[in-house]
């Protein structure tokens, strides 16, 4: 037990990353139930649809599971209203300022969690009284930083400012760089990638053939002008890079990028045209399992390697 | 004791990377010294120069020590003859394709590492019948990989490919990260960035100075097209940013970059027209010490968490 298995009364310090065209309520239901934080990416859904979501969640596990919402879409207060009528209590705020909302939910009873990708805004967070922070480093799939800042950078730089609860991602999809993150200094991990290869995952199988065939390389940092995201590469990421290349402007990007990428990529299944986004430790996903057992040979691992490590002294 | 330990004969499987400008042999002595294993940088050194450093060094410690040499240089023949006359058998070899020199130099009975930034030539490293691989990630200063994976993504799948001693690299700077590193898969680990603000490195005081104030977000990897290379934000880089952003070739970067660039930034102090090149780690320096209390403290550090660590089963 920790400050984060207790701020959200789980078992195991290991959130599931709410990722937009991924993860509905089947994947968060699937990891609460096997002992670690499910979340419910909302960033793709209309507010009924999160509705829907939120009540089949209910129905599926009765442990803890909470909401991922991104503030740079619209028609938050209504999310926000849905999850305070459905008692879901546990928001990650991600893609904005954590000033804007925290006290609003706070004031309403939601345990808030903010994601981050750098040090300023880790130290708003603290301003803003989030109940914990998420750190996602450079390698983490999806929108990220422009400071670039990994994973092993970035975890002792926050943990050194802010004595605020703090969970690791970018990197993490197994027992072993969960506990090298917990070694940095973070108190929970959260893994995105690792559960879109899962049959609950509602990615589209093409898309999780891709992530399973991903080698190292395989990702980049890409439309950095626009806001940097971590696409695996295909067709449409070398269209983005070709123009990048040549100094393309951010309006020529967003006219290439145009509307629905990534719907069309991750939940349609065209990986040629759609957008892709995934992290750098896809070259280290080989196989599809069910979530709940990723949860478990997670642990298992962290376990196995915490004991091994009694031979580390060095004197 | 480890691999690491028992390949080198050194105390502490902690190595002090060979650093162009930086890493003479006071640095290196001063390392071995404590227990680490100095390396001298000969990238930016002449043969004669290097015979002289390699005396003085031998002078100073009678602890190993080795010597790093990049292979993109010339006369690497040449330096190989004095470290085989002085009795220097360790050798790292970066910045090249490992198959080139590595069975000569094991004929001649040294010790051969090689840093690499990828899975492929990790792979290499162990074809050309190296004694240890130093994998280098993303948050590394100094030259890097254009596949961009973070050390915290990179160990874990050179560990899956090989059985080979394996020293992490890139955003070590702690006990902490240090520990992390070895959780992650390695065995050792090349700490580069901590030992620059050191009063035994030879860098100028003026770089020394713009580590210790360095913050998040003040390195990026740049020149891309050139060759990646991490370099701390000054007005160098800042025209460098410039001409990449309106898609500049090669050639025009050459030709902003010129000749003795480094040796103008990282020796000479010309922070502003010069190229520093240093790690993302560089955001937590802030003290000037002697390159021994680093070891100390770094080791002292490692195990510390080690111990705490007993208190992080979950079950």
């Amino acid at each position: 037990m920790n400050r984060i298995t207790s701020l959200f009364d789980i078992r195991y310090p290991l959130i599931q990353a709410g990722m937009i065209w991924c993860s509905g309520w089947k994947l968060a239901s699937a990891v609460s139930n096997a002992g670690g934080l499910g979340l419910i990416g909302s960033g793709s859904m209309h507010p009924d649809l999160l509705r829907e979501q939120v009540r089949k969640c209910k129905e599926a596990t009765n442990n803890p599971f909470g909401v991922n919402i991104p503030l740079m879409y619209e028609r938050n207060d209504e999310k926000f209203s849905i999850l305070e009528a459905e008692g879901v209590n546990v928001i990650f705020t991600s893609a904005g300022n954590p000033a804007k909302w925290t006290q609003y939910l706070k004031d309403k009873g939601f345990t808030v969690v903010h994601v981050v990708a750098n040090v300023k805004f880790a130290l708003k967070c603290q301003d803003a009284g989030v109940d914990a922070i998420v750190a996602e480093g450079f390698e983490a799939g999806g929108h990220n930083g422009k400071e670039e800042t990994t994973t092993m950078v970035l975890i002792p730089q926050i943990r050194e400012m802010t004595d605020l609860p703090l969970i690791a991602a970018g990197g993490i999809a197994s027992g072993r760089s969960m506990l090298a993150a917990l070694v940095l200094g973070a108190e929970g991990v959260q893994v995105g990638s690792r559960f879109v290869a899962t049959p609950e995952s509602s990615a589209h199988s093409a898309f999780k053939q891709m992530i399973l065939e991903a080698a190292d390389g395989d990702t980049m940092l890409s439309l950095k002008r626009l806001g940097s995201v971590r696409l695996l590469k295909n067709k449409f990421y070398h269209e983005v890079r070709k123009l990048e290349d040549t100094g393309a402007s951010a309006e020529e990007l967003a006219l290439l990028l145009g509307k629905g990428r990534a719907q069309k990529g991750m939940l349609e299944g065209d990986t040629v045209e759609g957008e892709l986004e995934i992290g750098q430790v896809s070259g280290l996903i080989r196989e599809m399992k069910p979530a709940g057992e990723i949860v478990e040979e997670i642990m298992k691992e962290f376990n196995e390697i915490l004991d091994e490590l009694t031979n580390l002294y060095f004197k």
